[in-house]
């Protein structure tokens, strides 16, 4: 098992997780629920991965007993397959929301989620395109998109208070979608975690919780 | 680094998320904002042992190479302090929200919130104490317990929408404890998390994604 296979396993896994995410965002766009079906044949695949990877991930710990930077490679690739399985249960998470909100009466889908999901799927792209050309730069680029999609967030929260107030038997409607965009923000939180991970594996730094910037 | 120590250390950032989530709990059933600044003042402790649990998981393989049981421990423990980490947020979003949820026209906290405060917090002990006296009959109660989170989290939407209905000037009290009812769930999902992998360090079998059973 060599470290390269490791990382092009978590690169196809992936790929895998924005698949997932493409098609739920796709599919609750164009309220076309067949997309929703595809979510849950992706996330299949995306366990899979999540297990294999940790399997790998153990037998190189054992074999080749890794120091200094190849070490923080796996230990950073261990965190991040946690992060991937998480953002794939997000993907379904939006595929068994949406498909009820389809179900209901339809209230206009908010621009913010339109927003959100592209800023959320650049936070994914580029946090694993950082990983993958050790792109600290790019890495950082990721944790200031964070903001973005928060901002949004709140102001889903609050256009859907309001629109509950004067329209309340669209309630469960609103809530679906306050719901999808807290699984947004959830997906940007994980992309958030790889890119502090992809600085940690490039700089050896921690700079969680307000620690060192690079 | 010693092993034991490492252990030491984590049980101890446990120690701290429970203490974190009781606080948050308790302010919330019996009305005591003081509760939820407690809860910021040990989020601080909890993220300082984030960063040093994993420092110290990475020395540990760095000079002791460890294998079989003792890597699949360590191996365990940095998953566990992400699941700890991501805990003392949830207690954090319940004192915000919770805090939010106050200063509002009151409505009464559903039944089904404390009972799943009760449950989650028990799935919290009994999960850091299936760690710690390598108890897998009392890991496998863990992921038992989670089932009857869920039904009353989905009792609690459903009764919600129903008083958002009759009384759509209380939606934003109805939100903040429908978030609150997500934020308890996914303790929980943290706890069941932790049990799996007190299954996996003691038996080495893999039980997530409907794997294998002990």
């Amino acid at each position: 098992m060599k470290l390269e296979h490791i990382k092009r396993n978590m690169m196809q896994m992936g790929q895998n997780v924005e698949s997932a995410l493409d098609s739920a965002i796709k599919a609750l766009a164009q309220r076309k629920i067949e997309g929703f079906k595809a979510v849950h044949e992706i996330e299949k695949n995306i366990n899979q991965f999540h297990i294999q990877l940790d399997d790998e991930c153990l037998s190189f710990l054992a074999m080749h007993g890794p120091v200094a930077k190849d070490l923080r490679l796996i230990f950073s690739i261990i965190k991040i397959n946690a992060d991937l399985e998480r953002m794939g249960d997000q993907a379904v998470n939006i595929a068994y929301t949406g498909k009820d909100y389809m179900g209901r009466l339809p209230i206009t889908l908010p621009a913010e989620i339109e927003e959100m999901s592209h800023i959320v799927q650049k936070m994914v792209r580029d946090s694993l395109d950082s990983f993958v050309r050790e792109d600290l730069a790019l890495a950082q680029e990721v944790l200031l998109l964070d903001n973005k999609v928060d901002v949004r967030r709140t102001q889903v929260f609050k256009n859907l208070m309001q629109l509950i107030r004067q329209q309340p038997e669209n309630v469960e409607a609103a809530m679906d979608i306050i719901l999808i965009a807290r699984n947004l923000e959830r997906v940007g939180d994980h992309a958030t975690n790889i890119a502090e991970d992809v600085i940690f594996i490039g700089t050896g730094k921690d700079i969680r919780h307000g620690g060192q910037k690079v």
